[in-house]
């Protein structure tokens, strides 16, 4: 029987997907189960997106552009200048979501055995995408105490070796909700010169800030050109996680280049969905407003909520729809299935997301939980409540 | 500034794309140009499909499980089981397009430096899927004089090192548009085993048979279940090109959890054109009775035109809508190019893909061009003569 790779064993199991069967045991009893776990957002997507696709004449559905369709990645750039990036139509190649151009930007920057720089707590996939590429995460542990701010660039520069070809971010950050600050931005910048490194912005949450601040892109950090890629998507922005639908952006012609034959050996990115996102950069601010506002109080919702229950500890989050919790239980892992298998509280449960998946380093966070507060206000209460309780009984069996 | 991966600097270019830089000279030339080099086919989508699309009543278009939509791979596993094929569900794992099935299969089965087989000449993107792998593809040579048949087992069973981890076949092909008979799937069946390697046959252009033979697939070997890997697609067999929907198929319940893994880990295919390629499964069996018999009668003609230059010689095609044609030349690379740069009749000139970017080894198939049929009839006829002038001309420099 021929074996599969080394590569493919060592692939990590999602940790969001790897407690689906117990979300399943649940449904079977009967229970209800809030979904705290999961970044699908419960916003509708943009009317004008939904019907351009549906309006589309269209007899042959051929291949588009590798890059994407030139008057999407046209109009993207105008979006992109709005916004005050100064990104050119040339600096833009469309991709299959999000994930396509994080592989592109591994490919393209490293080799197997090179190593990658991310901050931790980070967005799971990451290890996937690592993994797959050949790549070894370097993690550089954020800590809860500081709300996951930027560690000092010392505990970065202390991990680079002649391997280390990047550092990655997610900003605003999953599963932190952590927003850099621009003062952070331009030490990581100063530091990716000084090391030739490339720094990965991973800003698909860019539009989801709560406080007045203001979102600060690579793409805005002057002298920066040749080092910053950002990473981008439709999917949170407006609300399509199922167009798959996303885009590399660089200044660093060559980069840009080699990108572009990854690209091209995979012909193009989906034309449906290309022609839903052209058609949402339509959306009318209101939407955004609206969509804003709704987030925010959600999130003043939860961290009030989770604030009651005593021996809680979590960071406010800044941006993005997530925050990071700490609990008083000893482990998250047992504790999110125990949730789904054997608790519920009125015939309801809930399903959070165990932080250690989101750790590259073993046993650190295995005491927190990763909520996503895509739910209205009224169940995320509910939610938090059930929690709370939960949490007694698990620590009285 | 940072440097870029030795990988991505290794990352071949489409042969096909890179002269368009050339054929953009001939339009703005006033030039006609056709377009004998592409796989795009002219072939409309079935109605059914695009009409699927345009009536969904989705407010939100969220990520669809990260297999697929459960429902498209129920009805795909029927559609396979009508055409023989005893494939499950669970068997399936729908893709983004055929390229990504690739990837999986490559990614779940070799590591770094691991060796794939390949006859020759093959698909030029499994050159760029094996770069960004980390896969060494090894060659093995089929001629023009056998019309592209199987080489002798002997000749695969010389290159098997340990490193080798599998053998990956096209069938029919592309670019040679040979059709493997049973008793050659049955050889290679045989060597798999063997040599505990998988059989990776990419299966995306099964319908398009011409002469009465029966496609025998990979997935209809008896005792070849663990071994076994088809790739799929809807892009040729609806027109659908664009959708960018394939699917990875096996048997081994081990590879199929590990591609999973890789799956998961970019979340989902894209949604609209999982609607759309679940509803062609309802086109009728009229709309292939077109069709094939539409390219039956397209390779027909090409053949005999080309026939009638002197010199050339081609492979009698049994699938799919491409062939590959010796021309009198010396470099088809530079022919092609003056093509497009340097040559018109009556303001026509015609597009070929030279075919020794469909090679791995270095200085083969250069007077060899790779044409695809899939232009009208009198199209074809037209673009023919251009090339029988262009050859005398070019000749005569």
């Amino acid at each position: 029987m021929p074996k599969i790779s080394n590569k493919g064993a060592q692939m990590p199991e999602s940790p969001i997907r790897k407690l689906v069967p117990y979300s399943e045991i649940a449904k079977k009893k009967g229970n209800k189960v809030y979904h705290l776990n999961i970044g699908q957002p419960d916003i509708k997507t943009p009317e004008v997106a939904m019907e351009a696709v549906k309006n589309i004449d269209i007899k042959i559905l051929e291949y588009s552009h590798s890059a994407g369709f030139e008057s999407y990645r046209n109009k993207l750039s105008q979006f992109y200048k709005n916004q005050g990036l100064p990104i050119n139509t040339e600096d833009i190649i469309i991709t299959t979501g999000g994930s396509e151009a994080l592989l592109f930007a591994m490919g393209s920057t490293m080799d197997q055995g090179d190593e990658i720089i991310i901050p931790e707590p980070f967005y799971a996939n990451y290890n996937g995408f690592s993994t797959a590429s050949g790549v070894t995460v370097v993690p550089v542990i954020s800590s809860i105490d500081t709300g996951f701010a930027l560690p000092p660039v010392a505990e970065f520069e202390k991990l680079i070796t002649p391997k280390t070809k990047a550092i990655l971010i997610c900003n605003p950050g999953n599963p932190t909700g952590y927003l850099y600050s621009q003062e952070e931005m331009m030490q990581l910048a100063a530091l990716v010169k000084k090391h030739d490194l490339f720094l990965i912005a991973d800003e698909v949450y860019r539009e989801f800030t709560y406080d007045g601040d203001i979102h600060y892109s690579v793409m805005n950090i002057p002298g920066l050109e040749e080092n910053a890629i950002m990473i981008d998507s439709v999917s949170k922005r407006y609300s399509m996680c199922g167009a798959r639908i996303g885009c590399i952006v660089s200044k660093n012609k060559q980069l840009m280049a080699t990108a572009m034959k990854f690209a091209q050996a995979r012909l193009s990115p989906p034309t449906f969905a290309q022609i839903a996102s052209e058609a949402a950069l339509d959306t009318p601010q209101s939407y955004f407003d609206e969509v804003i506002s709704e987030y925010r109080e959600r999130r003043d919702t939860l961290i009030t909520e989770l604030n009651k229950i005593e021996g809680v500890t979590v960071a406010t989050p800044k941006g993005a729809f997530y925050c990071i919790a700490e609990l008083p239980i000893a482990n998250a892992d047992d504790f999110a299935q125990w949730l789904l298998e054997s608790y519920d509280f009125n015939g309801e449960t809930v399903m959070v997301a165990p932080a250690a998946g989101f750790y590259s380093t073993p046993g650190v966070g295995l005491n927190q939980v990763r909520i996503a507060y895509v739910l209205e206000k009224k169940d995320l209460i509910q939610a938090v409540q059930i929690l709370k309780e939960a949490i007694a009984v698990y620590n009285a069996k």
